[in-house]
């Protein structure tokens, strides 16, 4: 997670929702555990250093939660899900098929598996962007992770362990089709 | 190994065959000793913890084994790997020549030498595919080792550092071959 | 920083200017604190060992600091930063918009920004070069940076830290630009 | 240096010609002090190990002690040397010319510098690989390295540290051509 991009959460009570999420603009590089705020389900604060915000996207990771029930969320930039993001950006997304490493996807138990990768347009206003994802994410309910165009990746899994798994594959998946071409 | 990707093997005993295999679907990154099975030229475990199952191309190292009285067998998805079984999967493999890096193949002299890479199509019916990769290893005795279509490199050696030279050897030229389009 | 190339710097007095500096031709990887040099506006060294010389694009980094307020000075040797200031050479700049990884640079707040990164032309004559750059720092008052051809990039911020991510963040957008073609 | 590729010497005497060099097929990850061996101007051994031989190019690491007065000679392989070497191995060489980073090449003191990087044919008979590249150092007196085609770079330095400068600002510059295309 390079400077202070990309942040990540993980539920910690489902009724009422709650999520521990990494603050906004903090190296996540240096961040420690006791910079983790704990945020109910409209990204309002219940435990945590008082001078904290959570990460601008905590809305999306609560959407995510909800509708996927996903134990963890994790929202990464890179250059190849920068670059795919913008190239299909105006299909809405892209699929990606015919590879072995998609069986790293919880649930996928083929290569001809074809996995479609939404997009949606970025927007600063991040309530209106929660209502577009929630909407994607009602629509695509085979998808694994979404990428916001320009921005990057979001995916989840039941626990962070499988959360971080679904990062690596996709992102061998992303450089596998952007230098493909 | 990226995830729970990749995959290999260890000839433990020649008669009758014997494999020390990577278990199935573990993070090799975390990988411990006692983690490894040993398996006979059925997949079947004979030693290792009760619950793991083989790495799920287990007769596939077994076929290896056999065919090239190999000591050690050794599975690997990378990028180059993966788009040039892609490229080139539809004529069943691709010719790499001209590199002195080819030397570093077990018994290659010169770099005019020429060594062609079959390629075999994905199947997740593994007995299946354990047939193919029979054949085309009985076909092409010169091989040092193939790729599977979209899936990934085998190599092997006569023990696991010269098996492990042939991975790092391979890697080389096909990111050569890759990039130079 | 690779090899002997690259340099930063950090204001540790505004009026008279000072500031800590790089000294000339030092393996960055192996630097050590007390081989750093304080020097003024003039380039000429007020402190630090006696056979050192500031490195030898000082009169840039007073330039920077000065035009800027900036209390930290970097500058940087990369292959995407030598391609596109070569690529882009002819026109003076170029323009980097609608990535989200754009909010990184001080003062930014959107993905719609429009950054334009200025582009200079090399030139051993530093104090010529220095006239250069006061010039394009004066007409280009937005801009977070800038690259000179065939050679690298200048960033700075309020503090280390803050131009340390400056560099992270358009190296990012480099690459991105640069893989985009 | 990747697998058993790549070596290097270093010269411990003058007049007669004394070189310490790397044994051949050895891992150089994994080398020792004690594994050096000391060889004269035939490439016949006078120090070291009974049972190892000198790199198989040892007679190269003669001729440009001698030809350049090197102190050290390093020989690497590379994906851009490879790629580079093979694009322009007809024409015999490549220029390289406008970067700053030329600067890190001994004695170049502006960006402006013009560097011809002599390529030779790759060839399995040392002694006549060893005359071609005699004559190609006493033609290109200006060049800080050069290429065997397919094979990889080769470049010196006064000592050590001054030729592994030289490889860190070759291969970046071959980066940049090479990308660049």
């Amino acid at each position: 997670m390079l400077g202070t991009s990309g942040n990540f959460s993980v539920v910690t009570q489902r009724d009422p929702l709650r999520l521990a999420i990494t603050p906004s603009a903090t190296f996540k590089g240096e961040l420690r555990a006791d910079q983790m705020l704990e945020m109910d389900d409209q990204a309002a604060v219940v435990h945590g250093a008082r001078e904290s915000r959570p990460s601008a996207e905590a809305l999306l990771h609560v959407e995510i939660a909800r509708a996927r029930g996903a134990g963890a969320v994790l929202h990464t930039h890179s250059i190849w899900s920068t670059l795919l993001s913008d190239a299909h950006g105006d299909r809405g997304g892209f699929a990606i098929e015919g590879y072995e490493m998609l069986k790293g996807l919880e649930g996928v138990r083929t290569h001809a598996h074809r996995e479609w990768i939404p997009i949606v347009e970025n927007d600063q206003d991040i309530p209106r962007l929660a209502d577009v994802v929630r909407d994607v994410l009602d629509r695509q309910t085979d998808a694994h992770g979404f990428l916001i165009r320009g921005h990057g990746l979001y995916t989840w899994g039941a626990d962070l362990p499988r959360a971080v798994r679904h990062v690596e594959i996709f992102e061998f998946l992303l450089e596998a089709v952007g230098r493909k071409g």
